[in-house]
């Protein structure tokens, strides 16, 4: 049995591991220690909202290959803050209209887009064209459509394009992957993921134009994620069933949605989410002889693993930020792919839009 | 709120609590002590398996208003072992072909019928016409049709017929069921319940022709009753999902099954059941301000309770069929309804087959 994640070599080992085994990320090119030629990659945050100001950019802090070069913001108030605060260049500061001077800049490398999902493809194809590499939050965007030309303009502007799915770089779930894969329980039969919580009033996340779906695209997505990366197949097909009890506060979103996936090799998932209630956060495979758990398993910290054997050894927490920024630097500086590719995000922009439809049409949706 | 119960007086208050507020129960009658007049109701017991054996004629030891009266089985061996320990008289032991003889003894009230799955209907049937009452072990038959002719014959008859749903009589569920009803954590959003096992090898539980199918017929129901019993609503339609990985062993029944209901009041509710594999045992149900859930939920003993405020107060185990065999005596003795009625395992089996259906052809199933 290999010894659970306790350091950074470890954790980078693992990390690779479980990239080389999922069917859908490249294999890792020879590593050079970028960090040490002594420069850190720019990152410019695009939305300076809850994210960007309690997570990134503490995160970015932390990271060994990147620093804060730049933001762009629709908020001049915003923008004097940070500008003081990080210690920014005038020059550094961008609106959504002035983004694409980027292209002037040689300090900032890498742009971040945290801004709601219906304007991912507008913001990440304007970095592409200003020449920069582009990291997108989850959901990658509203439709398979956008991923697709977001795809596009990075590929045409030569530039790498990742999707901030921080929990392929968190420890926890990496061992869940390196359980599945060796069968340390045998063969996979289930997976049971679900995330959600019960949202406030009068959010972005809350309209449809802006947020593109309810909880499923915002977290439902981890959930779905993890059937993915535990299975370490594409599911084959997929039933939904969707409720809404407050169709006021949810007037063109779901409140809840449950849905069940196919994988070709036989396992079953059934995954749930919801914006109604507090309590959903687990994520659980079920082998031949045996199983293990993550119970919280989607938080920025705090996650906790167990197995059906009890021979879980409780992994120390990561900053999940500084070592997806961190991984994505590496990726650019070594010229190697991510293992959250745009066709990543675009895997699951499908794959959603099909959850959608079987609920809609009470039908189960084939994906191949 | 209301206590936990603690004693046989606040669980029987409870139990007629929880019954009166089922949809599908009838009001109970004015209660007349029954075991005030000494007699206890006899019970024949019909197929003398592991259940028999080790669960229902250790719970006769503990009734208030049973008594083991009379044994059928098709293996002498038994028969003799049986007549011996239990002291039985000679003309209470029957073999399936003698069984209508029944009819001439008096001190057989109750028959509980413990035979495989597709036997069910044919020995209810003879006992009803030998003039007793019937309660039948779950699922009731491997088919609706079936079902009817049970619940039919005992109209005829005139004799009630129960089906050996425990749980119904267990506290810890009842105690779930309060929490649903007086909406506690307010208004239900989803419900899972998931049981299941990894079964041997060589059962009668593996071959159609008696089971009628796999661990949803076995197992699975109890996961399909929690949702109903909890819900307090009959399901409005079904989408399904099965997998199998061993067709040698399960040759004509599914390994494993999911299954996500659709309640009117807009509840949801998934679940999970298997033949291939340990650790599917819980129910868990979310409404708008929290959760509680049971796991292990199903089991004879063991059940543990938890609640989203921490406010759970442990409930000491009962024997679940003592109090199931002293409920449906004191039924019979006070001319009241039972809360499991044919009529209940009746719908459980439409509502089993409609899964399959899902399962099947890949498409939601109406049930109205």
């Amino acid at each position: 049995m290999k010894p659970n994640l306790r350091n950074r070599r470890d954790f980078i080992k693992a990390t690779t591991l479980a990239a080389a085994s999922l069917p859908f990320i490249g294999a890792w090119s020879p590593v050079v220690r970028a960090a040490e030629s002594g420069r850190k990659l720019g990152v410019a945050l695009v939305g300076l909202g809850s994210l960007s100001t309690n997570q990134i950019a503490p995160a970015l802090q932390k990271t060994n290959y990147c620093k804060l070069a730049g933001i762009v913001t629709g908020t001049p108030a915003k923008a004097k803050k940070w500008k003081v605060r990080h210690n920014l260049p005038d020059n550094s500061v961008y609106s959504y209209e002035t983004m694409e001077q980027m292209a002037d800049n040689p300090d900032i490398d890498i742009v971040y887009v945290v801004t709601p999902n219906a304007l991912h493809a507008e913001h990440t194809i304007k970095a592409a064209k200003a020449g920069k590499h582009v990291l997108c939050e989850k959901p990658m965007e509203v439709s398979p459509e956008k991923c697709q030309q977001m795809i596009d303009a990075c590929k045409a502007a030569d530039r790498m394009l990742a999707v901030g799915y921080r929990l392929h770089f968190d420890p926890n779930h990496i061992e869940c992957i390196r359980l599945a894969r060796e069968k340390v329980f045998g063969n996979l039969n289930m997976i049971q993921a679900e995330y959600g919580f019960r949202i406030g009033q009068k959010q972005w996340r809350l309209d449809r134009a802006l947020s593109g779906g309810g909880p499923l695209m915002d977290v439902g997505i981890y959930a779905l994620q993890a059937t993915r990366y535990i299975s370490g197949e594409e599911p084959v097909s997929v039933s939904a069933v969707a409720t809404n009890s407050d169709p006021v506060k949810f007037k063109d979103i779901e409140e809840s949605i449950a849905w069940q996936l196919k994988f070709p090799g036989g396992v079953i998932a059934t995954c749930n989410t919801t914006y109604n209630f507090n309590g959903f956060d687990r994520l659980r495979a079920f082998a031949d002889r045996g199983w293990f758990e993550l119970a919280p398993a989607y938080g920025y910290g705090g996650i906790q693993g167990k197995r059906s054997d009890n021979k879980w050894t409780p992994i120390a927490g990561i900053d999940q930020f500084a070592v997806e920024m961190d991984d994505f630097a590496q990726c650019i500086l070594e010229k190697r792919p991510t293992k959250v590719p745009g066709e990543e995000g675009l895997r699951d922009l499908k794959i959603m839009m099909a959850i959608y439809e079987a609920a809609k049409t009470g039908k189960t949706i084939s994906l191949t």
